[in-house]
């Protein structure tokens, strides 16, 4: 796969991603480093919960889904980093052995008028699970570099 | 301190916590886990990059502020879960040896129409570093049990 820059992210494209497995064993110790708390450590406390057994910290989820943008092209482009995230909505729990995949949406592409070469790219990011439900969804912006010599 | 219910949130009010100190090593870690780009795990590519030195990963910097939110007030509360969050700047890096306060103000506290013994609360949390910079701002939405009795 050739390197990419902000020329390649073409507004309306959809990519899909992974899969990428989660273990009962990174819930719990990601949890256990940053959010300790019963639901996404205990599972008999999990199952009298709003979750109905353990389930991964919202974070958590946040943080395979980057795992998977930087493994699914992130890693093989000129990123040069990111500002925030607009929305993030954590629809159903993820659960010990779920197969998730990543779909990337390029919801806007457009040159920075303060560095012009640089440009800026608008994502839609889902996360579904092995029986397709959408875990995750989240708008999330990127400036990437863009091809020596374009203006 | 008493364990917190959904009624403890007065709109308005404003709460810090912390200090914590970021590592150099926790900030290569996670993004060795998660977020595999060279401006959060090589000091030198660092340097040449928008950041001017090694930082933290964005999500690295949430979930230091989830550990901080459950430490400072969550773990002690009647916390349901969080349906997510509705905006996320990164506005400087976080680096080695930084310590973070946590700001946290109420914005929104209403009880549920579909579910009387839940309320939302809605709160912008901001990270300061010792500089006194703003490093993160991010309003966040959960959800929490009210008060046996209260209706």
């Amino acid at each position: 796969m050739s390197f990419i820059y902000w020329e390649d992210f073409v507004v309306g494209s959809i990519a899909e991603f992974g899969p990428r497995r989660v273990t009962r064993e990174e819930i719990i110790a990601f949890a256990a480093a940053f959010d300790p708390q019963p639901m996404h450590m205990d599972e008999d406390f999990a199952r009298s919960t709003m979750l109905g057994g353990l389930a991964a910290s919202g974070w958590h989820t946040c943080a395979i889904g980057m795992r998977m943008i930087v493994d699914g092209f992130m890693g093989n482009s000129a990123s040069i980093g990111s500002p925030g995230i607009d929305e993030v909505r954590w629809l159903k729990p993820v659960r010990p052995d779920d197969e998730l995949t990543l779909h990337r949406t390029v919801l806007e592409a457009r040159p920075l008028k303060s560095r012009p070469e640089w440009g800026l790219v608008k994502f839609r990011f889902e996360l579904f699970n092995q029986a397709r439900e959408r875990v995750m969804i989240q708008e999330n912006i990127n400036l990437f570099g863009r091809r020596a010599g374009a203006s």
